[in-house]
């Protein structure tokens, strides 16, 4: 075995280690006039609307590094940001990126850290253009602030669901979480029991779901293409239920959602049932996946046929009078009420 | 004595305690067409450029609650985001704000950490349209991203800087750095002997400079209204010397500064001189002073005489060409290097 180079920060010092962080990036964007390296990132967006959004990652709250490669963690803590970009139908084009580094990590984690962040940005086509460097006296810190534009009559709001619209989704649903509670089970078992390797084998698609999750590009690029203008459009991170009540809330409008209809991935169902969780509540509540869930009118929904170019849309319910609250129909045909949750990280 | 409330956010939960921090809002900038409340803001700058800064603030790091009001921390975690976007001879008009919560922070303690926000956003004309609200298992973590706009013409970078350009500075310098020195020391004496009250009387001057900070909103104001663009200007946060060095960096120019011009408060230097530390080394090293740095063509500096309303800008040396390398002159004419340096917080 061969020992992993380990680099003290304090060699570098902090601008030593922002230029060595930053000397290869190349600007894709005709919107970045200048990124790094000034007090500001300067933008020019022209006629179009400016979209921003940021999230802040703590250690311990929203990853576990006993389990989380810094690649992946660097690669997702930009694609959830993107992901509420494309949230309001709008495009990605520039991200700033801060870190508080805890005093374990070495350089060499630290271009780990930031290669995922590099993936991510040559993925979706963004511009790193700033951000701020510290040391953490806690846990590691992170802060990513995304911006991205959107042509005025495009861009999509929570709040223009409209009675008797169609609600969809992308994707599935609940594998994010399944794929938590299986690096949670083997981190026990694992601590309990060091000699054990941990059973992963055969849930890749879970665990890719929680550790390199994608950001929905593709959905809003069919929307597009086939030109739809969803009635309005958030993005998945904390399960169908509480998105889901965001919406009737910011629409002043009811749902119903149908249980059968909701698209639950055949490895997540069985994991699920392996350790007594109903899929449905990994689904609605679980959270992290990411996905897009959006409404239209009815005519719309046949754009779709033939259309989808391989990418899952389905219909999970409609859109109901206010006074009809927001409720799941389960398969017997039972009434629901749909509860949002938050702060369900860690 | 009367008991303080504590109310615990879980009372409240995560969308309960957004609601209850976002209530109040109102918009006051055009360009914000949404704020809080989506999955990202959007904003219209028209034919405008758009600057973006971002920061990092950490507990342990970069404030210590101990003598740290949480009102005044908030204050301060926006006003050093909008002092990076003025450097830029930007407006800023948007903010987001996200924060990791410790397990000890109350309703009321988080209630008063947004105060001080507000009035930042009230005294700076800025709009909160953003941010993320989570839990943290470690200290306060505070993430602040500043949006801004300006003429295409006007917006000043570090890399402007020609040879005989005059270097100014607002304000004076090291008072930040020794109103830091003061709560280090005191916080000593009290956690030796608690009976010990704090001897901060008569360093209100350096306290607040540590503590309430003030980007220098006027001096943008000024130099608009006297027609001076200044050819670079950067935000001094890591004191003069350091930041001299980026424009001369970025410039490819070199600098003379010139000691018996470095402007320096008598309070600042009184208490250095009681504390054993050089004023002009916590003029040059200490940082946090958020007063502008910025170098204008020799011509333009009468402009100021007579204009400048109570404002005090001081011209403290003049750029070189490259060649001859960044110096400061002392008053008894030797030339000592000037060196940067990082990551002086704490």
């Amino acid at each position: 075995m061969t020992k992993k180079k380990y680099t003290e920060i304090a060699e570098l010092g902090e601008f030593g280690l922002i230029d060595h962080l930053t000397k290869n990036i190349k600007i894709k964007n005709e919107s970045t006039l200048k990124g790094v390296g000034d007090d500001a990132a300067v933008l020019d967006y022209k006629d179009k609307q400016v979209v921003v959004s940021t999230d802040l990652l703590l250690e311990g709250i929203h990853f576990d590094l006993t389990y989380t490669p810094l690649k992946h963690l660097g690669y997702k803590a930009v694609v959830v940001n993107l992901s509420d970009i494309y949230a309001m139908n709008a495009e990605p084009k520039q991200i700033t990126v801060s870190v508080g580094l805890s005093s374990k990590m070495s350089v060499e984690a630290v271009d780990e850290f930031y290669e995922g962040v590099y993936l991510a940005c040559e993925r979706y086509d963004v511009d790193l253009v700033g951000g701020d460097t510290s040391s953490s006296l806690t846990g590691f810190a992170i802060s990513v602030t995304a911006v991205g534009e959107g042509e005025k009559d495009s861009i999509t709001y929570r709040s223009g669901a409209g009675v008797n619209d169609l609600i969809c989704v992308s994707g599935d649903f609940g594998a994010a979480y399944m794929g938590l509670q299986l690096l949670e089970r083997e981190k026990k078992i694992f601590q309990s029991n060091p000699e054990v390797q941990p059973d992963l084998a055969t849930h890749d698609y879970l665990l890719e779901r929680i550790l390199k999750p994608e950001a929905r590009r593709e959905v809003t690029e069919l929307l597009r293409k086939i030109g739809i203008k969803p009635t309005s459009m958030i993005d998945v991170s904390d399960g169908i239920s509480s998105e889901m009540l965001h919406i009737c809330k910011e629409s002043n409008v009811g749902c119903r959602l149908y249980e059968e209809k909701i698209p639950i991935d055949a490895t997540t169902a069985m994991l699920a049932e392996e350790m007594g969780i109903n899929p449905l509540v990994a689904a609605l509540n679980g959270g992290e996946d990411y996905e897009l869930l959006f409404t239209i009118k009815q005519e719309d929904y046949e754009k779709f046929t033939g259309a989808d170019g391989g990418i899952n849309i389905y219909a999970i319910g409609h859109i109901t009078e206010e006074s009809k609250g927001a409720y799941l129909v389960t398969s017997s045909g039972q009434e629901v009420k749909l509860t949002a949750q938050g702060w369900k990280h860690g």
